[in-house]
């Protein structure tokens, strides 16, 4: 491993002082931002995640407002997805695509009101994605990056920690869904999602100067529940199937490839990419994600990407890759060619040590 | 220090063998890429730089060619650089602006045709900008990242070594200026440019399949110069005040406040934010970029951006600070309010350590 250099260019987030004095082992970086990744190890981290409750400072989750009359027209015109009847509260989990239907980002849009949205952002600058259409186009529209930073809150104890903060109308949101609730002189929207499959819900805390507090409330509270600072675990994202931009996913592929099929709408919206998009739809992708188990011992996560092969052909890719202690085998993200992809279909990944035997399973293991 | 996780989304370039066979002891992130940055220590990298000759992986800085009958339209919109009368073989450095007249990056363009540029960029996601102007507005012009990475050969030694590969006529190359030379089978745009005031080459190597070969000559060329892999230099950089995006200037900054006000002609030129250009073209700019001189023993860079007062008065802020051990203080880079940046004016710099006197120096050390 090599060290992180810190720099102001790398934004600290409201939480840093929180994740300093509990010092993380490793971060990574993320939409010009530090985000902590490990504080004990990926497999202490994730046990205790599944297990008990943790703060995560996903700060560099960076939000992005669109404000105006044409706000809901540039979201539409840069997702297939039709968010013709996504009402005030719901949280919409929506491909960015631009005009080749590459994926530009996957954020999770948040409906404050049909006015006014904010987009819960992957690692690209969308902020100048947006406003460059924005301003092309002439749309009455304000892009900008509100001072909202996301604390998420994940784990089978979530629910009871934020509870005791926010109150117990919390345990009625929904899947998808928030609530703008108040906490210690301010209000933030509290949403029942987060980057793991355990049960958890995500503080967007508006206002930076709200973040200290907020962090210490639910290091305090929390104590009785097992509470300590967490990050999005590779291990326990990769068995659940959920997808990195940038890794698994990046510009080169659409929507259909990253299994997102049910978020897509080209048949009644107007959107960029709509050609290829609607193609897809029609034809099915050529490649598309699938859960490979890889066969040996523990595989150290891929710094690059792993070619996948068939024989002689080439298959596919591999982005990302962990050794899960609950399932007791490797598992990966493949990006698997459509020749290739049925479940059973036996490949070979090439990691760093030469390679190995992996088999396409149905699903992800949550 | 705590350590980088290393995932495929932080891109590695078509450099890493070189650079992970020398083993940097720490990196940064830049443009979703992992840009190495110290390998002995920044000390001894700084001495070896400013007398031999260094081997810099900078594909971070990545390419965003803009190709087409609208490219020079598209470009000249987004920047207050009058681009009209830049011709083919020369490196322009841009400042990069939003409508509001802020900064969105400081690319080196590269003018390889009328109809065709490239910007060699610091970190942001210029592509996303780009097209979606392009888009928006309907323009003419491709808009795409091509495989173009530039590697960097700098310090005193840099010419004699370049010359070995590339020939003679590399020593007629005028500061930012280029020339296509032959290397090996392919061509490769050899510019006299880079990130020190050594002197010094960026090599913008067309195809990742001839980065290790390139990378390799070089080192094996240059073994008698004493050739080794280094990085921009924290310490070089400050002494010379070349300026850190994301760091010193921001979006929150124009270029007259980063000091680039001979890159600027609102007065000619209608591009995005010439209103608030023009403004500070005619009024000067509210606060400015100095270089500060810092009283005390030697300081750890800067993690967090650090306040600058004069007495009990808000007077600016400092991102990048360093000990030089040439010039026997530690420099930093001030973006000073206007009513204390005259030379000589005494500020107090709130470093993790409590306040240090500090004075404000006509300009940079080199």
């Amino acid at each position: 491993m090599a060290d992180i250099v810190l720099s102001p260019r790398l934004r600290p987030s409201p939480f840093v002082d929180g994740v300093e004095t509990a010092g993380p082992r490793a971060y990574t970086v993320y939409n010009h931002m530090r985000l902590p990744l490990i504080y004990e190890s990926l497999e202490a981290d994730c046990a205790h995640l599944k297990t008990r409750v943790q703060v995560w400072d996903v700060a560099a989750e960076r939000q992005v407002q669109l404000a105006g009359p044409d706000a809901l027209r540039l979201l539409q015109w840069t997702t297939p997805r039709d968010l013709s009847k996504v009402r005030p509260g719901v949280c919409a989990y929506i491909p960015v695509c631009d005009e080749t239907g590459g994926l530009l980002n996957d954020p999770v849009a948040l409906c404050l009101a049909p006015d006014r949205w904010w987009l819960s952002l992957a690692d690209s600058d969308i902020l100048l994605w947006a406003k460059g259409l924005a301003l092309g186009a002439g749309l009455d529209v304000a892009v900008d990056e509100p001072d909202v930073s996301p604390l998420a809150v994940q784990g089978p104890m979530a629910e009871d920690l934020v509870a005791r903060l926010f109150g117990d109308g919390v345990r009625d949101i929904r899947p998808f869904h928030f609530r703008r609730l108040p906490f210690a002189g301010a209000a933030h929207v509290v949403a029942r999602t987060g980057w793991s499959k355990q049960s958890g819900f995500e503080i967007f805390v508006e206002g930076s100067e709200h973040g200290p507090g907020l962090w210490d409330a639910l290091m305090d509270r929390g104590q009785d529940l097992g509470v300590r600072p967490g990050a999005p675990n590779a291990i326990e994202r990769v068995e659940a199937g959920l997808l990195s931009y940038g890794n698994d996913i990046t510009r080169e592929h659409t929507p259909y490839q990253a299994g997102m099929a049910r978020f897509c709408h080209p048949d009644r919206v107007d959107c960029l990419g709509r050609e290829t998009l609607l193609h897809e739809a029609n034809h099915g992708p050529p490649r598309q994600i699938r859960c490979l188990t890889v066969a040996g011992d523990a595989l150290a996560p891929p710094q690059r990407v792993w070619p996948v092969t068939a024989g002689d052909a080439p298959a596919g890719r591999v982005a990302s890759a962990v050794w899960s202690p609950e399932f007791g085998t490797n598992i990966a993200v493949g990006m698997i060619e459509r020749a290739h992809w049925q479940p059973g279909a036996r490949l070979s990944v090439e990691t760093p040590d030469g390679p190995r035997d992996a088999v396409v399973r149905e699903k992800f293991f949550r």
